[in-house]
C-alpha cells in the first residue's frame, strides 16, 4: 500500500506545503484513491504518476475549503484529460451541494458521470473497491468530519494443511490445484473446493486516514487492526492552548498519546499549521517541535509528513519513507 | 502601470504556467487589482509582493473553472490573513451565485464584507476607484465574457499659460500656487481658481485585459485610446480551424489583425492552449508558433506573456517586460 503526500499545511499553502491531499493505492496498480482534494491538487498531480484517468474515487473528510476547493479543478480536468469512466465520490451531505452548485453556477461539464455516495452509509457497513474496503469513522470538528480506513481486498492465501491432513487429502498435484482454489474429484468420488482449504498468509494491510479532529479517541475503533494512522497535528500543545478549543484541532501530545495508547505500529502526522517552519532557527515554532513532542509520548514509527513524499506499508505491516516525488519544471 | 501574470494557460493549468490570472496596480501604490483567478491564484501570490491585504477588487472576466476557480480559496486566505476592509468583486452575474454557494455549503466565515458588483453595470459607466477607472466590455464566449479597461486616474497637470496670459494672471509666485490646485486673490480683486488653469500633462494610459472572447472586434472602441491590450490567442489559426467554432475562442492571426487595424502601440498575447509548448521541438506544436503567427500581421510591440513575468505601460505609453518575479522555495 502506497501513500503519497500532495498538501500537509492547514488552513492555507505555503511556499513548501499545499493544503490537504494524500493519495493512496496498491504499490502493484496504477488505479487511485484521492483522500481530500485542496485547491492546487491537481497542480501537484502534474508532477506525480498518478493520473485521473485513472483515479478510482475521492474522499472528502469534511466541507472546509483547505479540504474540497480543489475538487472541482479537479473533476474539470478530469473531463479535459478525456475521462469517461464514472467517478465515485465520498463525502459529507453538503459537498454534493457544494458541487452541484459549482456545475450549474460554472456551466461545468462533465464527460463522465459522478456517482456521490453519502459518508454516513460508510459508517456501517465498507464500501467495496477492486483493491479495498473502505470505512468512515466519525470525528469531531466544527463541521461533520470523517476518518476513512483502507483495508487491502486482496491478500496472498495458503494451504490449510492441518485440515487436509485431518480430511485425509493426501498430498501432492491435488494440492497445488486447490491452492488456485479449483474444485478436485477424490479416488472416493468426493468433491471437494479449494476455498475450503485456503487460509490467509498474513492479516489485511490497514490504514486510518483521518480528517480534522479534535479528539483522537474516536479512532479507538477504527486502529483495531490497522499498522498505520494518518492524523492531522496542526498545534503542539502549548500553542493549541494558546489557540483555545474554537478552531477544534488536535495537538501532536494528544495524537501521540493516543497512537501509544492503541500500540499502534505507525503514526504519520500532518496538516501543520503554517507557523511552525521546516527551516528551524531560534525565533520561530518549527516542524521539529512538533515532532519532539509526539516522540516524548510515542514509541512507535513515527513520521511527520511533508509534500511528495511517498510511503510504503508492506507486507510485514511496516510503514516507511520509500521516496519523493521528483518536481521538475 | 504595472501588470504581473500569474496564469498564462487555457483550460488546465501545466507544469509552467497557470491558469488564468494578473495582477495589475500603478507601480507606485501596494494596492492592487486582480483580474481573474484560476485555481491555484493564491499559490502564486505566495511568490509576490502583493498582500491579499493591499487587494483592492477582483475583476472576473466570465465563470468558466479555469478563470473563477481560485476564488473561494484566495478569499478564505485573506480572512486567515486577517483581512477587515472590504473587497469589490466584479463580475457577471452567476459568479454571485456561485460564490454565495460556496461560502453556504463550506461554512465559509469571511472576516471582511464581500461587495459584488455585477459587471454590466460597468458597460456604460466606470467603476471609481482610487487609482483608475474600470469599464466592462462585452465579448463572444460560451457563456458571457467581458474585457476590463483600465485607465489611469491621476495624470501630473501642467499650468495652462495660454490660457493665464490671455486672462492677463501675471508669471511669477501666484502661478505656482495655481499649479498646486489653490485659489488665489488678484491685486484687481478678483479670486481666481487652479482648477480652471490646469491641463493634462499627457495622455491617461489605458489598458484593455480581455476575458475569453472569439470576436477580438468587439474591443473597436475599448481600444481608442489604449496603449495596450491583453488577449487570448488559446490556438494558431490552423488549429483553431481544425477544432471548429465550438470553443469560441480566437487565434494569435485574428487578435494580431485587429491590434493592427487599430494601430493599438502593444499586444500582450496570453491564455494558450497547453498543446503549445514552452520548449521546441521538431514534433509539437510551440509557443513559437503563436508568436511568429502574430508577428507576421502585427507590426507593434508583441509581447507573448509568461507565467510571473512583470510588465510596466511607463509614462509614454510604452509598454516593456520590466522583469520577473522570483520564485525560491
Amino acid at each position: 500500500m502506497e501513500l503519497t503526500f500532495l498538501g500537509t499545511s492547514s488552513g492555507v499553502p505555503t511556499k513548501t506545503r499545499n493544503v490537504s491531499a494524500v493519495c493512496i493505492k496498491m504499490a502493484e496498480t496504477k488505479d487511485w484513491w484521492l483522500l481530500d482534494c485542496g485547491e492546487g491538487t491537481q497542480h501537484r498531480l502534474l508532477h506525480c504518476k498518478h493520473t485521473l484517468k485513472q483515479l478510482r474515487g475521492v474522499c472528502i473528510t469534511h466541507v472546509h475549503g483547505d479540504h474540497c476547493y480543489g475538487l472541482p479543478g479537479l473533476l474539470a480536468s478530469a473531463s479535459m484529460s478525456g475521462r469517461t469512466d464514472p467517478l465515485t465520490v465520498i463525502g459529507p451531505q453538503p459537498l454534493e451541494a457544494f458541487l452541484n452548485a459549482v456545475i450549474e453556477t460554472t456551466q461545468l461539464r462533465l464527460t463522465y458521470e459522478l456517482r456521490f455516495v453519502e459518508v454516513t452509509t460508510l459508517l456501517q457497513e465498507d464500501f467495496i473497491d477492486a483493491d479495498f474496503l473502505l470505512r468512515a469513522h466519525a470525528l469531531s470538528h466544527r463541521v461533520p468530519s470523517y476518518a476513512f480506513s483502507f483495508t487491502e481486498r486482496h491478500v496472498e492465501v495458503k494451504l490449510d494443511v492441518a485440515r487436509l491432513q485431518a480430511d485425509g487429502v493426501p498430498p501432492g498435484p491435488i494440492w497445488g490445484r486447490l491452492q488456485k482454489g479449483e474444485s478436485v474429484t477424490l479416488d472416493n468420488g468426493a468433491e471437494i473446493h479449494g476455498a475450503d482449504y485456503l487460509l490467509s498468509a498474513r492479516a489485511p494491510r490497514r490504514m486510518v486516514i483521518g480528517g480534522d479532529n479534535d479528539q483522537p479517541d474516536l479512532l479507538r475503533d477504527a486502529c483495531i487492526g490497522a499498522q498505520a494512522l494518518v492524523h492531522e497535528s496542526t498545534y503542539t500543545h502549548d500553542v493549541a492552548e494558546k489557540v483555545g478549543q474554537g478552531p477544534q484541532h488536535s495537538c501532536a501530545l494528544a495524537v501521540a498519546q493516543f497512537a501509544e495508547s492503541v500500540a499502534l505500529p505507525s503514526l504519520v502526522l500532518t496538516h501543520f499549521s503554517p507557523r511552525y517552519l521546516d527551516k528551524t532557527n531560534n525565533k520561530n515554532a518549527s516542524i521539529l517541535d512538533i515532532e519532539r513532542e509526539a516522540a516524548s509520548v510515542y514509541s512507535g514509527n513515527l513520521f511527520l509528513a511533508r509534500d511528495f513524499e511517498v510511503y510504503q506499508l508492506d507486507k510485514n505491516g511496516r510503514l516507511h519513507r520509500s521516496g519523493e516525488v521528483v518536481v521538475d519544471i
